[in-house]
This record gives C-alpha cells, structure tokens and sequence, in this order.
C-alpha cells in the first residue's frame, strides 16, 4: 500500500524525509550542534542573538487552491527573515514547527520543507531545529522561529526617526496586496499567458509575489544598519499601518510626498489594477516584507526610494498633508 | 456589547491585554530589547545559545474538559523548558506563536498567558516575542520557542554514553502517562477529594501532572552538566522510547534493573493504577519531562535515582537483560 499521508509514516520516519532537505544550509555563524538532539547550539558572534517568530495558518494565510507548499514555504521564511532583516541583523537560523491534519499528503510536507529550505539556504539561515505536531482535520499550522546577529551594532528599533529624516524604502510597495486582491476578484494568474509586459505578465507578477512574497531584500537591512538607519521596519501590514508604528515609536509625524508614492504605483502594479487601486494597495498593502527606513538626507543608501520625511508633531501618518482614509490588515478582525 | 472574544478585538487590543502579563520576568541572559520591535535581542552570555520548539495542539495536546487555559500554558513552557535543561542549559528566554480561532475567549488566551507567564518566571526565561494568527474553527495551536544558555560548557548531547556509565532519573516517571490514562478511562480527579495518602490523591496528583507537566527539574540539567553527565535526554515519549534514543547515538546497551523500575512505580503510582499498569507507565509513559542523564559512577549528584547501566553491545534498551514489550508516543500514529 502506498504511505501517502502523514499518518502512514511514524514521525522517525517523516523526520528521516525531511532531514535531508535542510542540510547543507551554512550561514555567518557556527552550528556547533544542529537539529536532532533536544535542542540545538548556534553560535552568537557578537554576544547577542536576535529573534522573531512568525506563523502562516492554511485557509488564512494561504489558500491551497492558490500556493503550492513551495510557495507557503518560501513565504513563511521570507516574513521572519525580514523581521531580522529590519533590526539591521543577518540571518543565521530557523527553527521550525508544524501542526498538520495526519490526512495531509506526505509530499506536500516534503515540498514544503524545500520551500523553507530554499529561503533559508538564500538567506544564509540554517534549519536548527523543529517540532512535528497532529492537528485537527483540514489544519496545517507553520511556525518559524528566525535568529540573526547585529555584527556588533545597537538594533534600528522602531523608536529612532528624528525630525528632519527623510524615510524611503527598499523593495516593492503593494504587489503582494495587489496580488490579493486579483487572486480574490478570480483574476489571478499563476501560469505566464500573456504577452511580455502586458496587464496579464503584470498580474501574474503580483500574485507571485503574494505566494512567495517574493525576494525581500534582507541583506539591505544589515546595509542600512551600516549607512545610519535611525529607525527600520518591514512593510507586514501595510505601509501606512507600518509606519503609523514608526511614527507613534518615535513621536515625529511622518510626511508621505503623494507623487513618490504614484511613481510607486506606476508601472506593473498600475496594468495589473488600474491607477486608483494601485495607489491604494501601494499604502495599504500587506505582506510586502520589503524594508522602509529612515536615515539623515545625506545617509540614504543607493537603491532605496524616499518617500517623504519625518517632522516634528502629533505622531502620524500623512500623504501630502492630509490622513489617508486606508488602514491595513487586523489578524482577527481581517 | 461585552467584548469576550477575540474577534472583537484588534490585534493592537489584544496584545495590549497580553503584554502586561509577560512583564517583569528576568533570567540569567540580559534583554537588551524585548518584545515589541520587529525582532527583539537577547545577551548570549557564553557566546552561543541553545534553541528549541515545541508545540501544543487542542484536541491533541489537551482537551479543554480536561486542562484549563493556564495549565496548558504551564505545560509548554515546561516541555521546552526540559529540552533546554536536557542539555545542560540555563533557559534565558521564551517566544510564543498562538494560531487561535477568532471565537476564542478572551479570558482563555489571557489566562494562557498568564500560565506561560508563571512557567516562564519560575525558568527565568523572559517572553521575548510572539505572533498573532488566526485559525479555523476550533483551532488552537500554542508553538514555544525557547533559549539557553551553556555557561561555556559544551553541550551534554544523547551520544555520550559510554559503556560502564550508570543511567540515573531526576524526577518522577510514568506520571503523566498514568494522569492521562485515568482521564481517558473516566477515573481522572480534577478536584482532590479522597482522604490524604489515597488512592484518590493519587489519582488527583497524577491527572496535574498530566495536565501541567509538573515542575520539570530544570536546574537540575545544568547542575548534571557541571557534575560530568555523558548524555542526557528529558522524558518526552516514554523511559524505553527515549532512552533507545540515547542508546543509539552512543552505540552503547542500555540495561535496566527491573527492582529499581518498580522502586519507581511503587508509592502513588501503584495506588492509583495497579502495580503492573504502574510499571507499564514507569517504563513507556510520556510527557513527563523529568531528566535521564548517563554519568560515571563516582559522578551521579545527590538526588538522582539510579536505574541501571550501559554496556558494550549492539544499541537496545533491556529490563533484567529482556526487551520489554513498551513503546511510547508517536505523533501521527498516536
């Protein structure tokens, strides 16, 4: 008989599957005892270590129907690695925990780990250690732990923006929104149809990124660290929502210059959603995990876009003077 | 309308409510930023930390008729707990991913948290971060991870076991596993109503073991640590299952004594299960998370029982030089 489920293998045996996708991953610091044992040792170069934890639940955070395992496993890693990423750290590690229905296809689990496996072997990330639970029918819960070193600096928090910064960002802004939203409207597109650079290449973009949340550029938030980031965070929620933290962390009013922001929804977000509703995903659009940063004028690191500046006043967020009538996403509200 | 669950709430409210209940709690390793930022950052003291994740599952892990909301959160804490501890660590931190269905009470996520709180103080272990999702209906998903620290020396790993080294216990055996089968045969005590020294005590105090882990003997890992322990595991899926583990890492036998089990199994054990079920539970039942260590024989520390030897030989676990017909716990087979 065929072992296809999960409950058709013991956990020994699922472990000895999945083992072997994780290794060979090496990243800054030493393993000194990877996974395996009750727990495993990572090297902490510069005495310290940085942590975050973030989790994607099927049928909330992904929908079979549109992610393969792939895919959710590149993007569970991709939002903790980015949460490393905007304290200005590199990646070292993973841990990770799976609750998963025993009905749920072997080879979905396995594709799964080589999604997380991809992520973290480009983010220089090993896999440390993991835990394998049963869930209830239909459920599959998957949580990472990421760890990143500082290289010897203080952390960017969230709370250094000054008055007189200009704040920019690394990365796209609302293609992973707008990937939702054409995904939703059933105008998704997973296969490559169209013609190169047309509306259709461009939604087929945005729902990629949505899947995978594409490439965030982790390795510019260790750089930004370097060029004088006075605050840092990565685009979870939505941009307005996301600085709306900033903001309140560092007491300043951030001032968002409403033509950067257009030149932000240009191009394949605006073929893919229209003008208006590219705009509107550009600053409110979630799971974009790219980095959005303040610096001095003179300190902003080339690639990086700056989208306004920070003033003295009532924290908020404000797009060329006035509130912009967007929020972002709430997990249990939705 | 009173606000009870947590679909009423924003994220924002709700971690609001949280927070506070984490506070306070400080431990061996400096927290030079806790939670709240993207990531937070841990002191690692020695140069290194040690890293693991476990996880509770509703339904699986527990039974909501069973376990109330703060014994869950006792529970895993304690077991990641155990796994730092089991390798001769100090904990130093803890994160926590929750995945809850949004009709979840409120009252219920709170009073987790002050169980993983309460674990958390008595470990030292300060809550450094943790995530918010949302998840299918009936689902609760509580994911740890926890950290430690070595104090600069190395790891006490499963594969040191050396043939002449003595295997001793700190803390009690086959109490979770008898708590468990008391509740599933409908004999469980949630409330201690039977004459002090009872069977019905036993009973009572066997069920909280099952339902909080008790109290793990964590110091006593880094304490067996300093005294030269060879290898070490905590007793997560039964005495025989675990120590198999130990015994195939060494490549050493592992050679029980059959009078030291039942010394085990004696006491309230015996009263509340029967002296054959007792033993059954001695040497197959899970979730206990007490500490079963190999040392020299000069070496075993004052507290630890002695259950037997290793010896050169092909990798097994025997009682009175038998297989013993035990298994414990297997995730997805159950």
């Amino acid at each position: 008989m065929p072992r296809t489920r999960l409950r058709d293998l013991t956990e020994g045996e699922l472990l000895e599957q999945l083992f072997p996708r994780f290794g060979g991953i090496t990243g800054p610091a030493a393993v000194p005892l990877g996974p395996g044992d009750d727990a495993a040792v990572l090297a902490a170069p510069s005495g310290s270590v940085v942590l975050t934890t973030d989790s994607m639940v099927r049928g909330r955070d992904w929908r079979d129907d549109w992610s393969s395992a792939r895919e959710v496993g590149l993007k569970v890693v991709a939002q903790n690695i980015a949460d490393i990423a905007a304290m200005g750290a590199v990646p070292t590690g993973l841990l990770v925990a799976l609750a998963a229905d025993p009905e749920t296809e072997v080879a979905w689990a396995l594709e799964l780990a080589e999604g997380i496996a991809q992520a973290a072997g480009e983010a220089g990330a090993p896999v440390l250690g993991g835990d394998l639970s049963s869930a209830a029918s239909g459920t599959v819960v998957v949580a990472i732990t990421a760890t990143g070193d500082l290289e010897g600096r203080p952390p960017v928090c969230r709370d250094g923006a000054r008055p007189g910064d200009v704040v920019a960002v690394r990365g796209g802004l609302g293609r992973s929104g707008g990937g939702l939203q054409l995904l939703l409207a059933g105008r998704g597109r997973t296969h490559l149809d169209g013609e190169p650079g047309g509306s259709e290449q461009a939604a087929h973009d945005l729902c990629l990124v949505h899947r995978t949340a594409g490439s965030p550029p982790w390795r510019e938030g260790p750089a930004a660290a370097r060029a004088g980031a006075t605050s840092m965070i990565d685009v979870s929620d939505g941009l307005v929502r996301d600085l709306g933290r900033v903001a309140r962390a560092s007491g300043v009013r951030v001032e968002l210059d409403g033509q950067a922001l257009r030149v932000q929804a240009d191009g394949p977000l605006t073929r893919a959603l229209g003008a208006d509703e590219a705009l509107v995903q550009v600053l409110s659009g979630g799971e974009e995990h790219s980095l959005v940063a303040t610096f001095a004028p003179a300190d902003v690191p080339a690639g990086w876009q700056v989208l306004g500046s920070c003033a003295a006043g009532e924290p908020a967020v404000l797009v060329d003077g006035t509130a912009p009538e967007v929020i972002g996403w709430d997990h249990f509200r939705g």
